[in-house]
């Protein structure tokens, strides 16, 4: 994948190097070294029971048909690979509990970028805004640049690769890893929250279609 | 919950009793009793470890307004409970595979419409397009008169009470629930597909509020 072309140095930030300011702009918590290190430290690694579910096959067509017409908000996961930065852009994530602040998202991790993911001790989940469309497409289809000059980025000094265009980032340290099927699905404790607010119209994405979200789109009050 | 408080017999179909040809017309696969009782009976219980994560407490309020900003698409997944039919609003639920298919949500399951969820065997998950906004504020509110004479919805011969206005309706069963916190995450295998077309506009959760997409609301091509 194009982020495991990446060239040490061709990005906008040295390795490890953070300019200053900006972070401490964006940043509510600080870094939070010991408990991510205390929550890296205890990943479990469980299984799903699936091996059973072969007579399911024939539900498959009915399943993606449904599902693509479900919305989803979008996001980007990166880490620091062995061979520089990589992300990929997910549609899974989703809150799952907040004291203890728990996320949940779901990938295919044998190649790529998904498996560097996989392995990593911690990743930033940047949460997409419409004005990140270019991002959010550059990372979900395999091949095409990414963390080069037209799309600013740092590494942060816990070491993930930042997307700076990006308001609202949470550094998060896997605390499972759940093997479902050919999925894995992970539950990851948020550490630092580099950022919550974003431009108010965010990225959805539905039909294998971006779409954005405004006043205009407003059914109701919700609850 | 007002759920609970439903009598037997005051919906529109009386327990166990399919009206005739409705679910001919939407099924994509017939029901397969035979994996889903397979599936069911194989419900793993799994635990995140999570208990070392109480010097993150600082983190919440931050990592809430990051996930209010972060659309969703929404759910109301149901379940036969001792008391009648009970159901929920969920805007977690995503898919995690599609061979075999699986999908994903999380849920606080302490008291109420969750706690029977997550004691099921089998659930319906409705993947809900805007014109279901009433039911999706009514599934969301504790205290909402649900399964109402306003509200068409029938047993299944499998038991789950299905709400006749949603286009796309899972049966599911429970493969994993794996404990986060005070979170429960589901893992389900899906066994039935009853609806998988819907109207096109999809509800959409975003900061406390129901939005539809349209193609008005598009803004590029995706991928």
């Amino acid at each position: 994948m194009a982020a495991q072309h990446h060239e040490p140095g061709s990005g906008r930030a040295p390795d490890g190097a953070a300019p200053p300011g900006d972070d401490a702009r964006l940043s509510v918590v600080p870094p939070s070294g010991e408990p991510a290190e205390r929550a890296a430290a205890q990943v479990a690694d469980l299984t799903v029971p699936a091996d059973h579910l072969q007579g399911l096959a024939g539900v498959g067509e009915g399943f993606k048909a449904a599902f693509a017409r479900h919305p989803a908000g979008v996001a980007i996961i990166t880490a620091r690979g062995p061979e520089g930065p990589v992300g990929l852009t997910a549609s899974s994530v989703s809150s799952v509990s907040v004291d203890p602040p728990i996320l949940g998202f779901s990938l295919q991790a044998r190649r790529g970028s998904a498996a560097v993911v996989a392995e990593a001790d911690s990743f930033l989940v940047h949460l997409l805004d419409a004005e990140n469309l270019g991002l959010a497409s550059a990372f979900a289809v395999s091949g095409t640049p990414r963390f080069g000059d037209d799309m600013p980025w740092e590494y942060l000094p816990t070491g993930e690769p930042r997307l700076l265009a990006v308001g609202r980032v949470l550094r998060a340290v896997p605390l499972a890893r759940i093997k479902a099927g050919p999925a894995l699905v992970f539950n990851a404790a948020v550490v630092d929250v580099l950022g919550h607010e974003g431009s108010g119209s965010p990225l959805v994405y539905h039909q294998r279609r971006f779409h954005g979200l405004s006043d205009r789109s407003v059914l109701d009050d919700g609850t």
